[in-house]
Order: C-alpha cells, then structure tokens, then sequence
C-alpha cells in the first residue's frame, strides 16, 4: 500500500498507548489482561487502515481483535478511526509479523486473517509473501489447536501459491471459495481493497487454512 | 456425458479383448505382464472418448495408460480411436472406479487423471463425485508413495469442494493454476470437454494432489 509519508506518526502512535500497544512482548501470554476477559482473540496481519477488522470489532463484540501493520503512516489512520469510534475490543500493533512468536504464547491466538496481502509476484521476493513458509512456522506457533488462517485476496497468483503452501504445511483447507462475492454474504466484512478491486470486476478469492486436532507442534 | 444408446457397444467392447480388458480383477498386481514392460501406470477415471488419454499415450510412450469408463455407449468411441491407431502403451475398462481396488495392487498405479467429471453439484449427489472421501480412500489404496492425481475441470463448485477433500485426507496440492490456458502449456493434452469450454470462455482449473512420502495406507 502506498501512502503519504507522515512524520508524525510515530509520534501519534506512541501518545495513545491504550489502543497502540507499545511493548506487545510484555504482553505475551497475558492479552486476556488487556482486554479484561477470556474472549478468543484473532489477528489480522497487514491491518491497513483498519477497516475490516473495525468492521469486525464492531459485528463481533465477543472476540478480541489486534491488528498488526509494519507502516506507520498506514496504521495511524486505522488509530484515527478507533479515536472517533472507540471499539474495547480492539487494539493496534505497530510491529513485523515475523516477530509474532515474541507477542503471543503458543495457542493464544484462535484466528489470523490475511486480507489482500502484498503477492510480491517475483521469485526472489517470495519470502516476502505473508504465506511463505516462515510466516506459515511462526503463526503455527501462536495458533491453538485447530486454530485457523482465514485468507482474501483478489491476486489470482497469490491464492495459488497460498493454496500449495497451507497444504504443505499441514493446514487443512476449508471453505474454498474462487469468486466469493458471486454468493451473497452477508457476513462478509470487506477490505478497502476489496470493495475497491471487486468494483474493478476482480475476483475475490478466500479459503480457510485450519491446523487439524492431532497437529503436534514444537514446543516455542 | 450423455449419449446415444448403442446397443451393439458391449459386443464391441467383447470382441477387442486385446484393448478392452475383459478381467481386470485377474490382472491385479500383474499389469506390467498385460504391457509387457516395467513402465509406469498411469490411470484416467472416466476416460470418455478417449481424447485425453490417446494423447498422452502418443506423446509418452515410457508410460503405460489405462482408461476407465462406466458407459459402454461411450468408452466404444474411444476404441473406434484405438483400432484406427493402436496403441502399444494404452488398454480401456468398461469398468465402475469404485472396484478400483479389485484391479489394481496397492502402489500399482503412480498417476490418476480426473478430466472433467461429472460435479453432481447436489449436496444429496456429493458421493457421486469422484473427489468425494470414499473415492480418494480407493485411490490412495492403487496409488504408490508419491503418487498423484492430476485434476482438471471447468466447474468451479467441484475444483472449491476437491481443493478442501483433497486436503482432508492428507493429499499435498501441487500446481495449483486458477486459469490453466491463461499460461501457455505445450504439454497440456486437452479433453473434448476442455477444448470445448474453452472455446466458450470458461476459466479451466486444474491441480495435482500427491500423497506424501511418509503416507501411512493400510493393507488393502
């Protein structure tokens, strides 16, 4: 996502500690504190602007939502959101996916999501792409036993390789759907991306990778 | 498929015993005595017409096909094919693929193609599609370690429910393409089906689900 450089950011993020959480690794194995109760909690990686889990957060006041962006200048505009529209139930993460073993215990997190992420499409990019198999390792560990990835995308090339990657790693795929919006869901909360590529006349595909039962990991 | 009656097609099929094997049940374990080679075996799961296969048979002559197909009306095509260009390395079977494990010893057959089958897009009719569970659990029993199914298929319902069936019982999808002739593909042998959906814009899907190195079947 390209967006305006904003200087102050960080700064903005850094002022409004009760929604950005500044040291998300203190907070490993105890974001039931933080949220103050027991609810299941799901991630959304590559949150953006927020809109689909503040849509999310709004439908779904029994789960406790977190959204990571890397981006600064991106994820300060999902904070003005939750600013004009407090939502308890959600908190942002300025920080990298690759460090998710460092926020979250084994098991503590029910449901990732992955909406329209970067396909970087060149070979040498792609341990870059939010299913390589590092990334696939790293949610392993912080997902509960059939815990599940819940992935969108309208990139045709993505959804292939995400497709071959959840099976290689053990995920078991479910709900596989190769033009969701030709079904109506009313269900369905839309990405800004999304409701933008789907008007384009893109196809927007979606698939569910779950852990299955038996999935023995290794210890974090 | 549906076809004309016709009702001298079992004869046919009778009367070319050298093609149309008559005993597959006497054959199983002993299909490289039928070639007469070690080559390998590859399988087609209603063979129809036979188009597909003939052409994998041309083109791959270290390969060793067999062609199945429940409707004499329709496999009789196939073996008009066959006597106008014989074929060392292709035998048909007017047989039903749920007997699969009656013709074939376990890791006797290293590929199975599934061409276009019927997608019985009824939920009442779902054990009638050749993805369905017990369908798989006959393949996997012929399939040798690694071995694979090669899919393709227009029906869109029927690529999303055997994308998620595969992945149930422990296939590795491989090659998943969302829009198979959207890439070029010398390689790419099509059915009578494909060219025929093809030419009316539908996206053909196609995958390849393998059986992992470490599969564990029970004994047949």
């Amino acid at each position: 996502m390209r967006v305006r450089h904003k200087p102050w950011a960080k700064d903005q993020l850094a002022a409004n500690k009760q929604w950005v959480i500044a040291d998300p690794d203190e907070k490993k194995g105890q974001w039931n504190q933080v949220f103050g109760n027991q609810h299941p909690i799901h991630l959304e990686i590559g949150t953006g602007k927020g809109q689909f889990l503040i849509g999310m957060a709004k439908a779904n006041p029994e789960v406790n939502f977190i959204g990571i962006e890397f981006q600064p200048s991106i994820i300060v505009e999902a904070l003005d959101k939750l600013l004009e529209t407090p939502l308890e139930n959600l908190r942002l993460l300025n920080a990298n996916a690759a460090d998710l073993p460092n926020f979250f215990s084994e098991g503590e997190v029910a449901v990732i999501y992955l909406n329209f992420s970067d396909p970087w499409p060149k070979n040498r990019h792609e341990k870059r792409r939010l299913t390589y198999s590092s990334f696939l390792d790293h949610y392993k560990k912080v997902l509960g036993e059939e815990g599940r990835i819940e992935l969108k995308t309208d990139n045709q090339g993505l959804f292939e390789y995400s497709l071959e990657r959840f099976s290689a790693s053990g995920f078991i795929l479910k709900e596989v759907s190769l033009d969701l919006h030709a079904i109506s869901d009313l269900k369905n909360v839309k990405t800004e991306y999304e409701e933008k590529f789907s008007k384009k006349g893109h196809r927007i595909y979606r698939c569910e990778a779950w852990l299955p039962k038996s999935d023995i990991r290794k210890p974090v």
